[in-house]
């Protein structure tokens, strides 16, 4: 945030850890946005460096996402050079913000370690890695504030579907009791090829083949995913200090397409709801097959859609929902938390 | 704005135009979050005045809700006083900040020159009355502008569902260039209670019973209050120029309960649906009756309830609704528009 190119224009200077497809479709966003950017939020985004399991890109003067996406279309390799360790970028790259990226491993590490070592390096953390936020959440909010660091995290509940942005901005006087959300698209839609008479490994190949599941969908269809976007959830909006293996939950593995028809034969869907609830004994979470009437909210949570109430003390029950939760969705989320940081308020 | 009671509170004095139960839930919302508005948003709301069409309240050096509402309720009128005439209240009260929760108008007068009037004496204003927004948006947003004043508006569309807030805070980056909703709870009332085999007076009277519809429902069924929030919608997010009279409207006036239970053998649902759209055309907007698929997420909009999709550029589809939207909802909105001004950020 030092080299002004134009009048009112802020550079601020990126770095990045993990480039699969949400990276390259976040750098799509900004060269794409990027007149918009300047114009109405007044920021340029340089890239100053990338850490990959395989390659690397370091430029301590930084790159406009453009220019970075035309050097790494034309490169032989995925990136510009040889792979550089994470640690490394982080203490030489110089950039004001680390974007976290990388891959959910149970425990949040090494992820919360970079966290932390970008706090101690003077960068601001947008992380859509949910490990960190499900596992090191007050810790590494402390070691942000102590550092005098801001933390977002956006994109890890539900992609771009604006979560902690909603609480901050819009229910900023509510005390917020509970949630419930359908937020795992795989197995809500395995769910639903049972239901179409598709067996369970056909219904997972057939996610598989629509893009919605991964070549080992263990940590969706076993609740994992989920239960981390609980923890995330508990631990910042209802104050709770838990991590995943705190959260109770139901696999979609034994499931038989005979149960999500008899539910609908009852006029009801079947769900896995990843809910939260305060009360007096404290926080209670769960991952949990359920049985929703078909006038819920939640129902209608198809496809790549995820969705989630937040049970409110003064505005009542508030429903969010994204449509499509593609990598595009979880590329914005970066760029929304970015914004909420250095643009213009 | 000027007396701090303790370290770090700050003293904002409302007047209010209008005290019906929007205004008095208003106030007692005030009363029992007053402590946490003081700790954790350092802020002390203080009642300066209040105009009703009957009587009236003034005192400049202002009084905390919970001691006004003391005083209304032992008080033999409404309020403490006679009537005091709006511009009157506006010259003298010396409040930092105007809530307009007048009753909506055809024309959106007399609010919004009274919300002019208020920009002139040093006021910002928080309108829950469409009318000023419908209306006269462009109008006012320069006023406010060149008298270096903010305006918000967070309850005329959907009451204090996040709306404006998600647009301003959480979809920053975003191009909207559409919506739709359905946004009035009473012609969503009468189109199920068709469904369920009552006569359209009936429908209305039972809606009536149910607290939905006012004594003259007219504005609803014929679709005027969702037509001024298309028109604020259109105004606000859209960039139109437009007024609730531009908009086409469909009333529930002529729907028989079979149109509703065709449209339900046939797997549909008849809903209202405001909406707007932008195109290089330019604007196109309608409050129309609508067969909608199951799977629509606005087909769970029931009873209360008040729900809206925006179509983005970078963010695809966003839903967003309100599950219960009661007067308490409504009042929200004007503390979270209060907060928006004046909180911490």
């Amino acid at each position: 945030m030092t080299r002004p190119t134009a009048p009112h224009i802020l550079d601020v200077k990126l770095c990045m850890l993990g480039f699969g497809s949400v990276g390259r479709t976040f750098l799509a966003m900004l060269r794409d946005t990027e007149e918009r950017l300047a114009r109405e939020h007044g920021l340029r985004f340089l890239i100053c460096g990338i850490s990959t399991r395989h390659s690397g890109f370091l430029d301590a003067t930084g790159m406009t996402a453009g220019d970075l996406l035309g050097i790494v279309h034309v490169g032989r390799d995925d990136l510009c050079g040889p792979a550089v360790p994470a640690e490394e970028l982080i203490e030489t790259c110089g950039a004001d913000a680390l974007i976290e990226a990388t891959v959910l491993t149970p425990g949040g590490q090494p992820a919360a370690e970079h966290i932390e070592a970008a706090f101690r390096h003077g960068m601001d953390v947008v992380t859509v890695n949910k490990g960190p936020v499900a596992w090191h959440f007050d810790h590494l909010r402390r070691k942000a504030e102590r550092n005098g660091r801001r933390w977002r995290f956006e994109g890890t509940v539900a992609d771009g579907m604006p979560v902690f942005d909603l609480v901050e901005n819009c229910l900023r006087s509510c005390r917020i009791h509970g949630f419930e959300g359908i937020l795992n698209a795989t197995t809500n839609f395995i769910l639903e090829a049972l239901g179409d008479g598709r067996s369970f490994d056909d219904a997972v190949a057939h996610a598989q083949r629509e893009g919605f599941a991964e070549a080992d969908p263990s940590h969706d269809i076993d609740g994992l995913d989920a239960a981390c976007k609980v923890a995330c959830l508990a631990n910042v909006v209802l104050g709770a200090a838990i991590t995943p293996d705190d959260v109770p939950r139901d696999s979609v593995r034994d499931v038989t397409p005979e149960q999500v028809t008899a539910a609908r034969a009852a006029g009801r869907r079947l769900c896995v709801v990843a809910g939260g609830r305060l009360d007096d004994d404290g926080v209670h979470t769960g991952v949990r097959l359920t049985e929703l009437p078909l006038d819920h909210p939640l129902t209608t949570i198809h496809g790549s859609a995820l969705g989630l109430i937040l049970h409110t003390d003064l505005m009542g029950d508030v429903f969010t929902a994204e449509l499509h939760g593609e990598v595009q969705q979880t590329a914005y989320a970066v760029l929304a938390d970015l914004l909420a940081l250095y643009g213009r308020h």
